[in-house]
């Protein structure tokens, strides 16, 4: 380990009790590595929904003051008062930033020396950072012929999409209904539902796409913000036969109107009256919350259903070794089909802190995922 | 059989496509039982809040028009329209009314004869009736010295209470959260609890409730109404380390105030920030719903939450017969102590078909409940 800089610098967002957030370069000191783990030198870090949220948090983004060059670079935004109150567990707390990304192996513990030189696919929180120490168990060697750019976004969309399909069969339903169905983790879905012959309903935000997801072959798309949705929803919901949906969204009416619409079609299928509802177990799981209004479960669909929330990471830790590899060995023979994610540009560290770039990021728009670079030279 | 009367007469509940809803004394014919079932004599049927939600559904009370005496007797109310697309599951039936009562077996098939002259507890829905065929596992045998009256509802309230304690074992809770908690089946759940030394939260709503429950030795009781209501709920759930709640109310934000004061009190324990939360599952089951407006769930307690529907005959059917076995000798041991519960009168058949009495019934106020008495001549 004698012959490496350790230290790294990467990007830090902090939320301060003065109702402002800060976001920084921080150099750090690396730990060298443990028999167990290996140093990854990043190369790429893709910012998903999830990452720019625990970036940016509720910041009002119109008004930023940027200072600094280089290393020294800090940008920072106001946050409206209303807003700081449920941010009280991270106040006052520098936080290292993204959850996944791809780079090189270049030092190892003992039991991992071969990966040296390699090029992997690496979660596991602050990952857009120079250097970062990991255990081997979060690395996914990248195969030959992969470009290492496309390993950047190949574990956490790609696990929670097949995790989705574990926690179906786990849990008896042989149906999805999927909402924010044109994300990057959406069409990742459809991929794998098409190849895997499970019904999903793609629920969609905006009519054209629909059209995006049925010219990839999409049998059931909806789109909730058409005047005839909670029909058409109705009709998909029964075609298919889902019984448990995943749902982005989060607020408003969207889950409650899900729940209804399994629960016409399990209904539909028996014929005496049951006052509490079918028997049949309807399930909607919160993974994001894209809409951060209140959810509104009018709870007019028997008493046979639950809402709650949904976490890739808590899947992972309840999951066999076995199982995992399993996951694992899908996602690497399939990385550039199945498993690729399009990325709308790369950015520096100290380009992303720039208030015009995070505008842009800030809007999570479909198809306009960036990765952040951490060799890119700081400017 | 052939010495026995084979028509019963009971009450039937009726919502027609027309908006009204008819109340109604209907002759049927009996069947035979078969060589696991009994014939029961009611003699006392409880109106729980639930029977009498089936019975009057959203009708409007206030003018109603009755007609016909004795078993002609039919009352009559308007449904305001905006209600009625619910109840489309069950317009145009006509439904059978109670979902428990005592009486005596005054028939039995072969396997059960011993049972016959003896006063029973009875489950299994249209218990307002003069006879009813049941399978003998619905019954429960009255102990000598408890009088036939306090066997009317010793099987849905005391089986529910006993089911929440199950549910929290069984899913790795150790306190409980419990509201509408003045109710009768509250005040059954506080003297368990007591008795088996299990943190019990008791949510009221009106003050006058915080002293009842009080003076039956509960340790943790708060009222919704009261404006400090958030800190006492935050500082009881604390407390009692409660991360299951049985919510009686549904609507509006109380299941989200649970839910919030859990995780506050679980983050309290973990010092290192995670932004999806504590990993600590909180549940909170619905198993009423006092409160029709929908649910309002601000998603403000991290990642590791469920709500959902919990309902007791699904419980009872999921039980292991052993499991069952034990709470029912409970009940049968506790009768007149744990398992007791106070009537503030009892009705006839034709007395409950009267605009008047309907109207207090509807109220289902806390130790206002009544039993019908099919037995007692019809007017």
């Amino acid at each position: 380990m004698s012959e490496l800089a350790l230290l790294t610098v990467g990007i830090r967002s902090e939320v301060r009790r003065d109702g402002t957030l800060h976001l920084s370069l921080q150099s750090t000191a690396l730990n060298d590595p443990g028999p167990d783990e290996v140093v990854v030198e990043m190369v790429a870090a893709p910012l998903h929904p999830a990452d720019i949220s625990m970036l940016l948090g509720p910041a009002h983004l119109a008004s930023g003051a940027i200072t600094g060059k280089g290393e020294d670079r800090t940008a920072v935004f106001q946050i409206p008062p209303e807003r700081m109150r449920p941010l009280a567990t991270r106040t006052g707390k520098s936080l290292p930033v993204g959850n996944e990304g791809a780079g090189i192996v270049v030092a190892a513990g003992e039991r991992h020396e071969d990966l040296i030189g390699k090029p992997v696919a690496v979660m596991g929180g602050g990952m857009v950072t120079r250097y970062r120490v990991v255990p081997a168990r979060n690395l996914l060697p990248i195969p030959d012929g992969v470009p290492i750019g496309n390993g950047a976004a190949v574990l956490i969309n790609p696990l929670t999409a097949l995790a989705m399909i574990e926690t179906m069969r786990k849990r008896g339903h042989n149906a999805l209904v999927h909402t924010a169905a044109a994300s990057s983790l959406g069409q990742m879905l459809n991929r794998i539902c098409l190849q895997d012959d499970i019904p999903l309903v793609n629920v969609v935000r905006r009519p054209e796409q629909v059209s995006l997801l049925e010219n990839q072959g999409a049998k059931y798309v909806c789109d909730s913000s058409s005047s005839s949705f909670a029909d058409e929803l109705n009709a998909q919901v029964a075609a298919a036969g889902a019984t448990l949906a995943f749902d982005a969204v989060g607020g408003g009416k969207l889950a409650g109107q899900i729940l209804s619409a399994m629960e016409t079609h399990c209904l539909a299928q028996v014929f005496d009256y049951n006052r509490y509802g079918s028997k049949v177990h309807k399930q909607v799981y919160f993974y994001g919350g894209l809409d951060t209004r209140p959810s509104e479960l009018d709870r007019s669909y028997g008493m046979s259903w639950s809402v709650g929330g949904w976490l890739i990471f808590d899947e992972l830790e309840r999951m066999k070794v076995e199982q995992l590899d399993g996951l694992r060995s899908r996602i690497s023979a399939e990385m550039l089909s199945t498993f690729a994610c399009e990325f709308a540009g790369e950015l520096s560290m100290t380009e992303l802190l720039d208030p015009d770039t995070l505008r842009v990021i800030a809007q999570r728009s479909t198809g306009a995922k960036y990765l952040v670079n951490p060799r890119k030279p700081l400017t």
